[in-house]
């Protein structure tokens, strides 16, 4: 397993993640970039299912690196709140996320703001005596 | 949106995805090596909480690939039943799983063999203009 400061350094050597939510009877996963403020998990969306899913629920967002090759990396994984802060007036959390900048990868504006608000981040190493090959430094990911 | 068959041919074409599946209030996301037998995904796993959380529950199993410098990609998902078919005898199922020679990555031996069966299997590029930048021959992929 992996600290929590580890955690934070390699969300956000990171720009892509994946975005998991309960719709149905089914888990639904979106690939989305990211940016963070601080702890917060901040990217863009349209508004169609994934918002809709998302908006207030309970979700989890899900940042890895793995190297086919040596079969070693890591995966960390944020569970917390999703909150479309597109329409909030006179709240700085929205003021922080928008000025973010984050790009909108495709055509259609990707116009709403989501926030995943971590209720808990844990992360852990990938292969094989993981914990030897690893000298983690969180200033080189910073 | 991709084809089935796109679909299934990027599904083969890679190796590394990610199990979600909601456990209590929250998704939860591992990153697992697998392979396919047909259209169904099977991977390795310890008795830890991924297989006790997946055994007979609707999981979702997504595999993507985005090059952030290009900022296309794509991401495909698979919804279903997972299903530990380690200990099941004279199923032919079971015999192809194992069959598969799925490497542990870990040295705790992860001997447990699950399968996904899809019910639903969905795709869709990522990109701006994504339709016109791609010309995807499932050939190449198999």
């Amino acid at each position: 397993p992996l600290t929590h400061q580890e955690c934070l350094a390699l969300l956000a050597s990171s720009s892509i993640g994946h975005l998991a939510v309960q719709v149905g009877h089914y888990p639904q996963v979106f690939t989305v970039n990211y940016r963070l403020d601080g702890q917060v998990i901040v990217f863009r969306s349209n508004a169609g299912t994934k918002l809709q899913a998302a908006d207030h629920a309970n979700v989890a967002f899900h940042v890895d690196h793995v190297d086919p090759v040596t079969r070693t990396g890591w995966s960390v994984l944020v569970q917390g709140m999703a909150e479309d802060v597109t329409n909030h007036r006179a709240d700085p959390n929205r003021d922080r996320a928008e000025a973010l900048d984050i790009a909108p990868w495709v055509a259609d504006g990707r116009s709403h703001l989501v926030r995943v608000i971590p209720a808990h981040i844990t992360g852990r190493r990938i292969g094989p005596g993981a914990a030897a090959f690893w000298t983690l430094d969180a200033g080189s990911y910073l």
